[in-house]
């Protein structure tokens, strides 16, 4: 199975060439789209977008994502192995999340042009390398023949968010989802003392008492902190949409106090 | 066969990760999207949208759709057969239009937890109850191994509309689609003696006379009333958008009236 | 393979109805979505994309549009073959850019309603003739079986766009894509020696010197022109959206200019 994870959108036919190209070398294989609405150029939020994903899919899933800003420059494009999966995109720090809770292994440079379309255009290598690329990596040819072990570290995005300090954790809103909510950096695997009952989330000067369970805890039209679905801190607005009332975008800050790990 | 309807978007992971879970226990089976473009909880909406489509799949197709305002309270989660497929969703109303054409049988509730994900989230059944439930019907786990049967029905939305008098329908507007036309829940199979050439539709104060076969009957820009690819009474404006220019939402009011059947 | 072009948008089950009449007779056959979000009605660019992928896929791929606005009408609707893979739409214009490249062969009107549902709506012939003819052909059916070989060429549009005259190329743009660059029809491949260091693009009173092989040749907010990664002129704004930041709709104007070609 090849999972695709893009920012191009749906309207044009960028995706479906990929799939075409895929399908060519590798008839039998399935594809899962991701999302291909990635914000242009959003890397972060594309490395949380895959983080989100990799617990319901099974071993050996290809993972393709293309979003990147540096086509043309000389970013490397890499191959590796995470959590038992197989990972393709370019070096640029998509990585990032996932790598905080599964090493990288296997980091490869994708520099063997027998697995590459013949053609290779100077702005979509989504098409002419990465595709061809999982469809081979899909029929069984091992990561060591798409080309080098690097012996660097994949770029991992600016580490010092979330930071803490004696009660407070300093984080930022990395996505927004469809229904407006706030998905931050802020994970209770993390930070596993911090989520107690005073808890108090501050996020653009509305602040936030309290982790609920349950949307239901609050009132219609009221803010919430909670846990999401993919095990981080996230804020919402009981059947409203927190990102527009509140007016964040991703890379707002998010503060999370707790009285009872400090000690004023 | 698996069809997927949500109110989720495109944007994020959410309906990915429902496709992970589904092929991590069953990887043959095929998933088909119906829409994730659903107005959040818009439940009277996809409950059209499922109507329009059970004519088109073959039998023991499973559909599973997760518009699901409750998720957290104690609403259930039924399993049941109708027009010999198969159906999974919160009882809330979702098989208010497929229960009018066809019985649902084997009615079931969601209990039995050996076929779900390990950890419920409280916030996405759709990927920890549903996908996994569905996954396991697709693998041949009959209805009945799935839960506890119930004796009551299932919850159905407001039955008021349509409504009939001597020589007046009176409907309602329950989707707009991408082109701006108005669907209705008015049908020529529930009135049949209705659909005469002297039909008068009015829909937000604009009366439409005659229910027109092709849209080039009318000039462009002007309204016109026909009945619809999925058998349904809708309103469109020749190469225009009728939502836009009427200024309408779901739940406007639609009355047909006709002459020919009343006294006046 | 079956893939899908349609103007249908992703909110309406009407591209899953197609769907589930291909499965319910070739439950195997593979369904890629190109795009469903082609502008309403616009054949042209409905055509442009059929173009950009037709190299991408295996052969024996079926490409089905539904880009119909004549739906209703006399017009036809035909099945072709070209370049090795097989052709279903309207007879509206929609094969323009294939056709300048690769010549349609066994061009049928489809008439055989064997190969149609039982009943056909009036307004959606996606879904009660290309779609089960697709699928049948698919399942081996020859063309000549679909209907009657048409003796006449399949509409072409306006084929004045491109013009050349002694040092100028005058096309169109054709596409805007997500990003909001600009596809234009005119390709280097139809003029090779036009493409020189001396190529001067005008758009819409913007001037932009130069042929770019990268995006890295301009300064950001710059607009640039490059081939693009289907072979065609386009015009962007480095980091920007050129179609938002220059107004430019479908069917502006574009000027090549090439001193080294004129004689002034």
């Amino acid at each position: 199975m090849i999972t695709l994870t893009t920012d191009f959108g749906l309207k044009d036919s960028y995706v479906a060439q990929m799939k075409g190209v895929i399908r060519s070398i590798n008839p039998d294989v399935e594809i899962v789209d991701i999302t291909h609405q990635v914000p242009p150029q959003d890397v972060r939020g594309a490395s949380y977008i895959l983080d989100s994903v990799i617990d319901s899919f099974p071993k050996k899933t290809i993972h393709v994502i293309v979003v990147d800003p540096g086509v043309g420059s000389d970013r490397e494009i890499i191959a590796a192995e995470i959590n038992s999966q197989y990972w393709i995109s370019p070096d640029n720090g998509l990585l990032t999340f996932p790598a905080k809770r599964f090493t990288p292994k296997k980091i490869i440079t994708l520099t063997n042009d027998d697995y590459w379309q013949q053609n290779i255009s100077s702005t979509f290598h989504g098409r002419d390398i990465m595709a061809p690329v999982a469809a081979h990596l899909g029929l069984g040819v091992p990561l060591s023949s798409l080309g080098e072990k690097i012996n660097t570290e994949p770029i991992l995005l600016d580490q010092n968010s979330p930071s803490i300090t004696e009660n407070e954790i300093h984080g930022e809103v990395i996505w927004i989802d469809h229904f407006g909510n706030l998905i931050t950096d802020i994970t209770p695997d993390e930070f596993k003392n911090s989520f107690t009952d005073s808890s108090v989330i501050t996020v653009n000067n509305v602040k936030i008492n309290r982790i609920s369970k349950y949307f239901s805890e609050k009132k219609i039209g009221e803010p919430l902190a909670y846990i999401g679905s993919s095990g981080r801190l996230e804020i919402a607005i009981r059947n409203g949409n927190a990102a527009e009332n509140m007016n964040i975008k991703p890379g707002q800050k998010v503060i999370l106090q707790n009285k009872e790990l400090g000690n004023n």
